[in-house]
């Protein structure tokens, strides 16, 4: 038997105190340690990530005491990350070596915002200055005038682009993004519809410049342009993408062209020039404040150790769900309309990470991976999906997030209730209630852990998803597995192409649905 | 051991085929009957429901083949629905008798497309034709310019009118729509911003008038017309409830409320005057084309027996994997845009349904309950989370939900691509593909069904909802549980309320939570 294996057998016999239990009072954490209960234990487990930016002393708090975490699982967790070499794949990821065994690969996503090897670094830094320039250049007119931008990507070169726009731009926007991405039509047409092609730009983000969805989307857009008078439809286009000569021989001038590495990951791609749209609404000073709030993560994930580490020590709580709880998913709910996206990102970020089942040397993998990620915001899912959380059979380990400023300029019962029901729920699924009859009973001892921002800025969203991108990391490192491939999607595209080449015979049921919907 | 309880043991010991090996050949289907294989196997678990409509002829296909079930386990789910008296409970719902016993209510929701008792259905009509008289009379300008409709509610208020909306009303729209459900004052804000407060009507959703997100925002809404120079805010409310006395107190004149029937529930409102912002957008053409959608699923629901019915065998499917095989989840991806409001719907009907751990007689329900429902749309979700369905280590059965005819008018490349990857997704989950390597390798076997319209208009929307109203229906029966309260939701309000009235003391991390806030 493996060390790891031993250790995830220890974890597997340990006390399972409810959460109850730990709060109620000081206990015996074995090895002769006092568990702390109460405030002590809300200290034990709670710990701060301080923001740079103007208004100093912002910051995110992380609460992980309302989880089953004690010393004694903490403990295991920590000997398992000295097991997994945690410290050095760490080390690894930071000084831009191979992390990424089946592709040969580095995972450089960090060093866009400063964080790593420094010829890396500087790299980076001259793209995103590059990448500053046309925004800038665009901003003062050197395309004309630009009201809307269709940004036509899928995936990775979607679901950040989706979720900046959306979290950042409210306020204040330079311009009408509009982000598209699925092969069906409707998607397109819906973006036509909200823009005037006279003061339309076209951004085409594909890492391959090959990606099908994105490039039928990306000529459809180009004929609209074309069908609605604009003279030169191809010098509307903006190419985000890590293979430039391929956009080059699409047709796409050099000059608008922003190039990313191909050491960075699709889905850890935001930070690169796939962050166009975002900074094309929200302008590049915001831009620059959301990469200096995921270098305050990096800065933390990076230099501190054991479960003092924010992010480590999510990870051991969301494994300690996954594989000695049984936990098949993991829910996160932003009490916030800004972070309505968030979910689908993490989705992305985690799934696609970490979904997977041989190990990083080729072994089979033993026990679950990842989970799968859902959830919504609040308090709208209180009115949807809250009533499986506390009285449905399947444990769910929630993620709570909000802002202690408001977003909105509303009377402000509107925030204050926001707030007091997003911890309201927390307290009711760990203390539940004893009902007056079974049907009105709630069990309690349900985990949930609580992210609070100062205030849901540009330097908050990019430190939000640098957290959950370190978290990833750090849940595969635990578990052996590599969460920078993701030949999972390779199949399907496969046997989508053999169909449209025909030829290949599939089975009865494919076949009927070709046949059904013409395509036989 | 009661009779199901047998059952269950029974399905749990059954063979295991795989896929493969039922879509290969003929072989022994127990009990002397010959398991079809290939083209007779798709026949054996392919249906069809045809809708009315100018067309003719307009359907939707419903594939489980590429499901575990075969006849034997079908054999064991038929005896189940007698053993928990399927039919009886059937005939209590649509006869309007009480099926939710802890509130000694019916669920007359189908009542609203014309299915059931003959008086209730009598109402149910009379209130739809004043929705309609209402709905026409805007449409025809008896209140002045309409261009805008904010609709304030949450959950069953609000999540059918979103999908309905952005489902129908993409190519005709006789008013723009706005559904804003959460508290977050952000939500309100950005309806704002699209709104001409002029032309703007607002809807208020709740089916007791006192739901506090919706109180909150509906106040907020009268502000900002006063604000904006509104003469008569008052008068440009509309209030759909089923407590007309409470909209008469906060100020709504009987003219402008909509009700609906105390005995039809949040979650399965849709086809009420919680409707009205549907028919706004579309018209009452097209939304009594989609009750006519439901009415053709409640016909079919009604009157057929065992697995050949096509909502039943669907629910047998979604208890095999739940139960049997251990699934905490249940995917859906539509293939379709429009849909893509659809997952979020069904898991309020699903979760809240029967995320329950009490049997409708108050005993502890024995086996899991609801899994979770979570998806999102092809070919989107294809580049996020497939990757996990492909190789993770979580058995996820799928629904794929597509049409034939295009919503577009795009190139055909876009509607083409789209289906060909949506069977092709389901073809390669099935049959896998032995690798290279073992990252490179699919190990198969996972399931999936397709739902397949010839077009997805109003009244195959309609249906959809209806089929996947009766199919929770159908694994609340076959579980023994009560789908039709929510007494989950409950205690996170009550210490909301607690929190917000303060002298109480939480949990410390609470306690510390609300602190950080400014609250405590």
């Amino acid at each position: 038997m493996t060390l790891a294996a031993a250790i995830w057998d220890k974890l597997d016999t340990l006390p399972r105190p409810t959460l109850g239990e730990l709060f109620s009072a000081a206990r015996d954490g074995g090895e002769g340690a006092d568990e702390p209960g109460g405030a002590d234990r809300v200290a034990m487990l709670s710990g701060r990530i301080n923001l740079p930016g103007e208004t100093g002393g912002g910051g995110i708090l992380f609460d992980w005491s309302k989880t089953h975490l004690d010393r004694a699982v903490i403990a295991a967790f920590e000997e398992l990350a000295e097991a997994m070499d945690f410290a050095g794949m760490r080390a690894k990821l930071f000084g831009g070596e191979v992390v990424n065994p089946t592709e040969g690969r580095a995972a450089d996503h960090a060093t866009l915002r400063g964080t790593g090897d420094p010829a890396k670094v500087e790299e980076a830094m001259a793209l995103i200055d590059r990448m500053g320039m046309l925004v800038g250049a665009i901003h003062q007119g050197a395309l004309g005038e630009v009201e809307h931008l269709i940004h036509i990507g899928i995936g990775g070169s979607a679901l950040g682009p989706a979720l900046g726009v959306d979290a950042l731009s409210r306020d204040l926007s330079y311009c009408d993004v509009h982000v598209v991405s699925n092969i069906d039509g409707v998607a397109l047409e819906a973006a036509f519809a909200k823009c005037d092609p006279a003061k339309t730009l076209v951004a085409v983000a594909s890492k391959t410049f090959t990606t099908i969805e994105t490039m039928t989307n990306a000529e459809s857009a180009l004929k609209w342009l074309r069908d609605n008078g604009v003279a030169d439809p191809g010098g509307r286009v903006i190419a985000l993408t890590a293979n430039p000569e391929g956009a080059v021989e699409w047709g796409v001038d050099e000059t608008r062209i922003l190039p990313f590495q191909e050491s960075v990951g699709g889905r850890y791609s935001i930070w690169s020039s796939i962050g166009f749209p975002i900074a094309m609404a929200v302008g590049m000073e915001d831009f620059r404040a959301f990469l200096a709030g995921a270098r305050a993560v990096d800065d933390h994930f990076r230099d501190t150790d054991g479960a003092a580490n924010l992010v480590l020590r999510a990870a051991f709580a969301d494994l300690y769900y996954t594989r000695v709880r049984g936990c098949q998913t993991r829910g996160v709910f932003a009490y916030d309309e800004r972070l309505g996206l968030f979910p689908d990102y993490l989705q992305q970020l985690e799934m696609e990470s970490n979904g997977k089942r041989v190990t990083a040397d080729q072994q089979p993998v033993e026990g679950p991976t990842a989970p799968i990620t859902w959830g919504g915001v609040g308090t709208d899912a209180q009115h949807a999906v809250f009533q499986l959380l506390h009285q449905g059979t399947h444990l769910v380990p929630v993620d709570f997030i909000a802002s202690v400023a408001p977003g909105d300029e509303l009377d402000p019962a509107h925030h204050r209730i926001l707030l007091m029901n997003c911890f309201a729920q927390g307290a009711a699924l760990m203390a539940g209630k004893a009902g007056e009859d079974p049907a009105r009973n709630y069990p309690g001892d349900r985990p949930s852990a609580t992210i609070l921002c100062d205030d849901l800025d540009a330097a908050a969203l990019g430190a939000l998803i640098a957290f959950h991108e370190h978290r990833t990391f750090a849940n595969a490192v635990l578990m052996g597995i590599n969460p920078f491939d993701q030949f999972g999607v390779e199949l399907g595209k496969q046997m989508a192409k053999a169909i449209e080449q025909g030829g290949e015979e599939f089975d009865a049921s494919t076949e009927a649905l070709l046949a059904a919907a013409g395509l036989g």
